[in-house]
């Protein structure tokens, strides 16, 4: 392999929302722009399927045609089957990044542990792909305009930049014109949660069920965390890793006295 | 509520395997020894689901009951959901200890992002319940007696020690005789991955479907990691965490200069 000077970059593009949604249309519109686009998306929505992947089942693959500007793998699976897939068999060469979304909706603060977005561009990471997630802020209507010129925009800035090997970008775009967007803070993941509920209901035949509801209880008002960062208007973009070891825990753990529990 | 000196501990028990597995089953009959067990667990298998929740779907519970000595509730959902019904709903009291397992198979390294095991603790963290995730490494057949045993042993450690708010521990033990077990050692996750293939292959009809395979790629070799400490037969305890922030690449975007990419 040769390379030469004015390279055109590979860029890989997966979601959670599936291969038919409008957030990776518009992404793929402006990624465009900046190199060879190939898709490789669930052909379904795959919201909060964290990072499954799919052992026991075989998956299948199918072309997916929308119009002349837009058109890809759509793989009956989840986000990280579809990454997988795309690195391992279907592509030729190893992308040179990968941008997962832009999803409809905010993965920022305990979002992110559930988020199918993320998991695409974690996946990505764990092969050896610079990744970047991106989410748009919003369940009403969505303009998904703002971020993905801002996606195309990090993504030319990681391809000059590179990212540490086990780093990838995650990244909430708040949903308001381009005008409002008060600029770009780099963020870490906040502690706020969800208040879970569940719904008690019955069904037809008088059978219960239950349905998971609740609403975000904002616990971490820091300033330098993603969940206010786009509150205040500012794109947010969090470095996180998937080395989950908790190195200060370690530490202290050397003379917590486990050490003999089998003796 | 009055808490007396005799306070019996109550322990949730989750798992990925599904509710009918053995690994839960020999858990439990640990557990009783230490406190009242309730389980909430899948009603089926569910490895590899990640941090998946169920979010546009009802969730079914049903009362299982193997024996008098195991019962419980079968949830139509993946381990996280286990735990948020659970907690949320099903008990009257929010446990003292959440042990989620044992897994058939090995959760080190790499393997921690997708396993529903892992999952089930996470989300017990979340939830402000100390947790413990334990897996016995083996994918052939299994005697849990040991790893039970160390389950029963470390619950009632971190009942006396606690843990921190946002850490849960991680605990893989090497399938071997009690006498053959080397020790305990506290360890890091390893950075061993999947060189993962897909198997392409033609159904009956003749129509194309990949399957996942492929073998663990031991690229880390450390003494001080996890997938190393069980292949010298110690039981490995890891301390993991949630906040996925990557703090040292946070510090260094400070000058990285993509607060102008909106300008």
């Amino acid at each position: 392999m040769k390379s030469s000077k004015k390279k055109i970059p590979r860029i890989l593009v997966s979601n959670d929302d599936g291969i038919d949604a409008p957030g990776i249309y518009a992404l793929v519109q402006e990624l465009k722009k900046l190199g060879t686009v190939t898709v490789v998306a669930p052909d379904k929505q795959q919201s909060a399927v964290g990072h499954a992947i799919t052992m026991n089942y075989p998956l299948r693959v199918s072309k997916f045609v929308k119009n002349e500007s837009f058109f890809g793998y759509a793989v009956e699976g989840t986000p990280a089957d579809c990454v997988k897939l795309a690195a391992r068999t279907l592509l030729q060469e190893k992308p040179d990044i990968l941008v997962s979304g832009i999803n409809h909706g905010s993965n920022t603060a305990i979002n992110i542990i559930y988020s199918g977005t993320v998991s695409a561009a974690t996946e990505g990471t764990v092969l050896g792909i610079p990744s970047i997630a991106i989410s748009l802020t919003t369940y009403g209507k969505p303009d998904f305009r703002v971020a993905a010129k801002f996606a195309r925009r990090l993504a030319a800035f990681v391809l000059k930049k590179g990212l540490p090997e086990a780093t990838l970008l995650n990244v909430n775009v708040p949903a308001v014109k381009e005008k409002d967007i008060r600029g770009v803070r780099v963020t870490r993941q906040g502690k706020t949660r969800w208040d879970d509920t569940f719904d008690v209901r019955r069904d037809p035949n008088n059978k219960e069920y239950y349905w998971l509801t609740g609403k975000l209880e904002i616990v971490d008002h820091s300033e330098d965390t993603d969940q206010i960062a786009v509150m205040r208007n500012y794109i947010s973009v969090s470095p996180i890793q998937y080395d989950l070891t908790d190195y200060r825990m370690l530490k202290k753990m050397q003379d917590w006295g486990i050490e003999g529990l089998m003796r």
